[in-house]
């Protein structure tokens, strides 16, 4: 079992998490927690907030001499400005965040005690704790990437580009879109949205890949990996929509255009042609690619603000403009693969035991091998 | 904290359920949760097994005297047919379903062994479930509906239906959708899927009326009502995306026409004229109602079938072909409403606490009155 | 993840179980887990009910042509009396029993709704469960016993007997005491008690043999695998303690007299020529045998009762007069076997990993290996 | 529902958990949290580390202004000497340590990566989330204490010692023992094993009082308080028993004299004269005091090692010696009253709800008041 709790506010001193569950002796570079990081907070379309904070780790806990020992991993990330005492009350709720249901939920008449935990800011943990879940993928040649695939009614077409030429080309955008056409129209049309005080959402897609088939459970519903995976991005905040494969537009299709037919080989085993079912089918992976999409709502905090009420006076005003990002669906993207690698490394962990990394691969060698003999 | 588990196969002795951690003190009538089962079995485009089982539920433990007592509540529903030690084994792999996934993560020659499990079967136990927590919410005047928004590319218009007469409109149609003009063209769809041996999935859309603010909890991304019940919906077979509010259509609006304006009046309270966010926000009901919708595949199984392998022989063969619908998009939606239900009556149970049903009314009177005189 | 939810109560229709987790392809006869149901019910000392009972488990789902196939495992039990909606109402609330703390908890007037499911016929469950966990570790060469080592004031000698000598006397013997001459002194206490309308309590030691090093983790309060076994032992109506090797007797011993020497040969690999750490170190199993104990208070019921308050009316009076034993401490004993059997496999499974019986060994034959290699 | 993780190592950077699911609005002081630390550091017979470290809190998140705002609390405590990556190998095992059971687990050579985080350092986690509790706790005039009853043969006779009065002479003895007399001879028997290199363990009582009934629940084995209670309370390092009232001497007394008859006062409700079931019943609480006991073996490290094996060469030698105390049943005491209170808190928190102190506070007014009406 792999688990982890987060902690922190946007202003408060630091963000903290624990990884609880990770197996022993795998080495670990804080270098690459930390391009984790960095990933999350570039990208066009982010406001200054971004140029203040430079994440950087600081593993408390849970590593020696640069290698896992199986005990619980701390992770701080400390904030630049952690002025959170001092920071004047807010009142006026921002129509799109937590400001007015956490308010009522926690008998707070102070917004600011709602909204720095309901930031995004967290999701800075959650991208720390997937670096170290990637890491442990990495071992058994799990991939991951995220890639923008929409952004203001611009779609990206990125059809027959194989995987790793994806990644590069994301990594490589300052929207992580893969097309450079696309890219360009996304520019301008978050250039207009920041023109006129607006904001704007969009789509990632996220795709696993090396994944060996049986990772999850068909036998109770909350073990299905489709399900996890579904709660890890949706948790997200923003995000108000998780699909597999083929997604939404499976409901105009027919089963016979839909369901990807089997094939088998002595080379590669069984294996798909095509992968509407984004490689999850009775809740377990089939061993084709993860494929994931996610949508992201525009910002909630506009420059131009919305209407709203001063929830002391209850009287009509303008909503609280907090600095923030124009467009963040790139972030989302980052946010999106920590929460993908961490519930893939839970189910390779429930699935081949083990409590040192020595044992998982040797319990993963007997389960591939046998896969293979089948 | 409510919690259930379900067991039992397709054409095992019957299914079963526990469902552990409902107060005490709340009138069940046997004949509530057995209308919600014809509810699932019923609807144009269902095979012939839905002919054969006529489901009844027969509770356990945790009632007496038709109230709960506080105790576990274990629910049984008898299979008509049980002649799953009988049955012929299966070699001849579905695309589109568990088998082949699960056949090599159980390291299991007969497919039978996996689709029995993993059929929509299960789902039945999941609506009796669903029916008790609709029976503990609607002592709070929370009501939920289901209807198809989608099939076969033809889109139901619904817009300015109020919820009780999209309701009734919903009940009342055998393809659960509100638009007569839609549901014809469904229905034609329906028929020539049929004709060719073919299968189509879907679209429906769950709403939650009378949902307090405050429910879930933004403090941690295991804890957000959002994830929660985008795991509860994504973990329905055949399910492949799931999305609030707006879901993905807010990937090419701006923040200003997306985000839903904040209102109080004396009489109201607190409240919005437009409801994008789909009642969540920041993880936690926002008051409004809750909005999701999901999507379904097509029906795995078709008559007409895929091309697959055999997994003993590993020849190319035709996928097994099994009794099973053209279209159960219907179907999905009353397991959608089971599984918003039980997340919601989670949620209400976690912050209201209480182990009777009259400690829960007086704690959730005690927060509505809090709310109103915030 | 192993993990189980029983539901049921005493004059209910019939006790039912959902074990959760179990790898497919463990032969299970039904007949194993009647014969452990058995041995809950037989003893010296127990009442009327135990002759009524004759537990038969039925098992529902999770195995087909007598193999696990890895879906969850439903038990049902049936109850001979199931008169639970026609039994009179009962406000003479008995010390010792949930009978009052219930009621106020669940704001109930009628004991008859707490003491139903509180009643340790809850127990049979655990131990069908425990059945089937102990299946599992049969294929591990782990083995459980349990025996009565103190009854009314009467200590049992059993040092020296060899484990398998252990267990052979204990379930030859009725009070399942291995030393016939404390057992003799106990049935005239248990015969004195039940002269005078009294009862007895005592302890059982439970010893489970063949447990590999390694098993819990201390990395986290709620892993470690002493604290699991205590919340499993603890967690049987009438316990009242539980300790592990050595127990509350190490708090007058020193150090030096009390921790394990390690040793070492070829032949054995690392061993212990003493166990006062009961085969528990830091959490973990050592390699040794895993010992318990745990002490039951005497049975609340008393055919002499006490003094009580009626909760409806708050007169005093003599406490409510139910069927019971006298001394239970041997089935005590059975259920403890299950309890153990439970944690001790779900700590197997999360080690070994593995959906099936032959990944699982395939992964423990590793491991096993690697110590011995060490 | 309220939980915690900790991490950290004896010699890391620092020790860090995170507590979730506190409710909003409830005032902290740092200084009641550094002040339990200070009571955990503290007591006769302690070693040199003792006086290395003056913990103290730093508090990173879910506080602003002196309060909780239902964010989740992230609690920092620097180790002053943090060398753990300098620290040299160790291959000795230590007897009555996690030393050999975490090597072969984790696959590991240097113990070294074992007793780092097996080490009762990590207790001081531990009383920092209880001190939370505590004061949680406090809100609902709920007070704790633990004294020492027993410590090398010698027996604490507090008998007929009020509440205050026994905590405050814990409170004030340097073996947080109340009985003058015994303290001396205990302090003797501590003196005479320092001099032979050798340890003690010992005996505590943990009372608490001012418990409602009904905490707890009898339904689910998983969810008894008395089984909670003593998983919390056996995951301490070094403890290997755990009772609850009369423990294990019930077992050599009859029914009649155990159970606690029940009486009825206007003025005082339901109350018992005596607390043989410490109160617990049914896994629930009963209104009396909460007591339990718990052993505590000899710490494990002897200045006068025992004979082990080096988990290399596989030579016999002298089991490692590290710095470590004599006896530390005192600290044992407070950390066993931080497990109790965490896991009260946790049953109030689920049975009273609430997201804010304010809205907990009514829920639990509104049940006294329904228990005294009842």
């Amino acid at each position: 079992m792999l688990r982890y709790m987060t902690a922190g506010e946007s202003h408060g001193k630091s963000l903290v998490s624990i990884l609880d569950g990770m197996p022993s002796g795998l080495p670990i570079k804080e270098s690459l927690i930390n391009k984790e990081l960095a990933r999350r907070m570039s990208g066009y379309g982010r406001g200054g907030r971004m140029k203040i904070e430079k994440d950087k780790v600081e593993i408390l806990s849970g590593i020696r001499k640069s290698k896992t020992t199986g005990a619980p991993i701390a992770i701080l990330i400390k904030n630049r400005d952690s002025s959170i005492d001092k920071l004047a009350s807010i009142t006026k709720a921002r129509p799109g965040h937590a400001d007015l249901a956490g308010a009522l939920k926690f008998a707070e008449k102070d917004i600011r005690n709602i909204l720095e935990r309901a930031s995004a800011r967290e999701t800075a943990s959650r991208v720390a704790v997937g670096a170290l879940a990637k890491i442990l993928l990495g071992e058994f040649k799990v991939d991951i990437l995220s890639h923008v695939i929409s952004i203001g009614g611009i779609f990206a077409d990125t059809r027959g580009i194989p995987f790793q030429s994806l990644k590069k080309k994301a990594d490589n955008s300052p929207l992580r879109c893969s097309d450079k056409t696309a890219e360009k129209s996304m520019k301008a049309e978050i250039d207009a949205a920041r023109s006129s005080g607006d904001s704007l959402g969009g789509i990632c897609e996220v795709i696993v890949k090396g994944v060996v088939p049986g990772l999850g459970n068909l036998s109770q519903w909350d073990r299905r990996l489709d399900g996890n995976l579904a709660r890890s991005l949706m948790s997200i905040p923003a995000v108000k929509g998780v699909s597999v494969g083929g997604g939404f537009s499976l409901s105009d299709m027919r089963g016979s255009e839909v369901h990807d037919a089997i094939f088998y080989s002595k080379s590669k085993g069984f294996y798909r042609n095509t992968n509407n079912a984004g490689g999850l089918e009775g809740g377990m992976t089939n061993g084709e690619n993860v494929v994931l999409h996610l949508v992201m709502k525009p910002i909630a905090t506009l420059k131009n603000p919305l209407e709203s009420v001063d929830i002391v006076t209850k009287r009509k005003v303008k909503a609280q403009v907090e600095r923030a990002d124009v467009c963040a669906v790139c972030a989302c993207g980052i946010v999106a693969e920590a929460g993908c690698a961490f519930e893939i490394a839970n189910a390779m962990i429930e699935k081949f035991g083990g409590d040192s990394v020595g044992e998982m691969k040797r319990n993963f060698k007997g389960y591939v091998d046998a896969v293979r003999r089948f």
